[in-house]
């Protein structure tokens, strides 16, 4: 470890700086509101929520929180007990036009007082209705990060990710994935700063890939059928989030701050019962693109 | 095994047609619509939903499904391999108006062919503002049911219900309890013909409970204020049902069918981050009230 947790905690908070104040220039009137909150244990984090013009709801958040490690967490991620560290920076972001897709990013660190460490992350979007312009935009951004730091990267972490955000009980994938990837250390040839060096470009890709997504779809019209639509889609972005996403199970599980991990959950979502788009619809084309293993590049 | 599963079965099924019947007749307008479905394994379930003037959307399920125990299944009830044969009615109610609360009810009859055999279910209210008036009457009403089988019944399932229904994250119940009781069997002196006369007493008392409490209720004003708390209460009965409810994590889990599992979702559920009710506000109060313990009878 020759790059401090400290080091990397400062930069994750300066990431956290730059993307509210880009999002705040981009959305043009949200400003984002700052709660401040510390862990009894050791740490604490920034939360940071925008509700603007062209964002309805988005959280952008920074922690490092420390301290002995809970039993549960240790149980989980099979570590022997000790003292650990945890920084990262987490971002959903829910457009109130239906047009405009719902993005999610993750980068984080994590170390052991027995020297062990790790990052992990990534980027998924999430559509309402697929455009397949962005879609092969967006993992060509994702593709042109990861083939900077080594070639195996993008195809590896874009299956990682369409593995990971997979609404199971629904069969299909949360959106069109991006790229995820966990417990990236000093295996493989790579050193910690390697690892730092591609999270840290992970991390400012997010900005002007979520610009030119905001930019280019904004303006396109909609009505009732496309806002229903997306309060459909939000449900189901609840239910992955809440059923299967191991990082808000786990935050509700170790008694982590409630309101900061659901920052990820929608502004509001519709259930509907048995809901079938219609055949030939825009929305029916859509659920036929949220399955794995789609090549976007 | 006096009684035949086939009997329980058949008797569940007419519950489900007398509270159909009976909510319907309430409600004035809306009527059940029917799908019924079969799991290939074996077996299949009515899963009837209605949107009607007084029930936004409501699920009135019946199941009753046998085969080769799944592994997953057999693992989590600690039972050994063999062949089960489950049944029961399922029941979630989402009013329109938020002074009506939401009700929720399960009745089942579990069976495996090497002669265990058990009873579960229960009747929990989730009122979006909380009248003491109705939670002493929903109380007393299942405190009768109870006491009429055993005295010991209503105290205990009471605290089951209490701790079964609360919703961790949020150190809150996910309303105003009820009761709640599993695995009853031939245990404590009681027989089968004795938990299918509590079980059958229990399912028939939902139909005139939750007809009192609308009809009380159903002609209360309300506003915009009304309406906004009770999407924010719904969203927190969606965080119980996906994130605490082992009913639901263990259909989705199982391959259970989704569109019946998932009728419990509100028609439309809100998040607000960090929303805290103003300081005596009937909102507030209501929270006050959403604790495990409260003694109402």
């Amino acid at each position: 470890m020759t790059i401090k947790k400290e080091a990397i905690a400062e930069w994750f908070m300066g990431l956290q700086d730059r993307i509210c104040a880009g999002l705040e220039a981009e959305d043009g009137q949200g400003k984002f509101h700052q709660d401040m909150w510390e862990r009894p244990e050791g740490g604490g984090g920034r939360t940071r929520i925008i509700q603007g013009q062209l964002i309805e709801k988005g959280g952008v958040n920074f922690s490092a929180v420390h301290g002995p490690m809970p039993e549960k967490i240790s149980s989980a991620l099979k570590l022997k007990a000790g003292h650990f560290f945890a920084t990262g920076v987490s971002i959903v972001l829910h457009p109130i036009s239906p047009m405009v897709p719902i993005i999610h990013m993750n980068v984080r660190y994590f170390e052991m007082d027995n020297g062990t460490w790790w990052f992990g992350g990534g980027i998924d979007l999430t559509p309402h209705y697929v455009f397949p312009e962005d879609a092969r935009f967006f993992h060509q951004s994702l593709k042109t990060v990861c083939d900077k730091h080594n070639k195996d990267y993008y195809p590896r972490f874009k299956q990682w990710a369409d593995d990971y955000f997979y609404v199971r009980h629904r069969k299909e994938t949360r959106g069109i994935g991006g790229i995820f990837f966990d417990r990236l250390s000093n295996n493989d040839g790579f050193s910690q700063a390697d690892r730092f060096a591609y999270v840290k470009d992970v991390g400012e890709a997010f900005l002007p890939i979520y610009t030119h997504l905001l930019r280019s779809n904004k303006d396109k019209p909609y009505g009732k059928q496309e806002s229903d639509w997306q309060r459909v889609r939000r449900g189901r972005y609840v239910e992955f989030n809440l059923v299967w996403d191991k990082g808000t199970r786990f935050g509700l599980d170790t008694d982590g701050r409630t309101e900061s991990i659901l920052m990820s959950l929608p502004p509001q979502a519709n259930w509907l019962y048995n809901h079938q788009p219609a055949e030939g619809s825009a929305e029916r084309e859509t659920l036929s693109q949220l399955k794995k293993g789609i090549n976007w590049v």
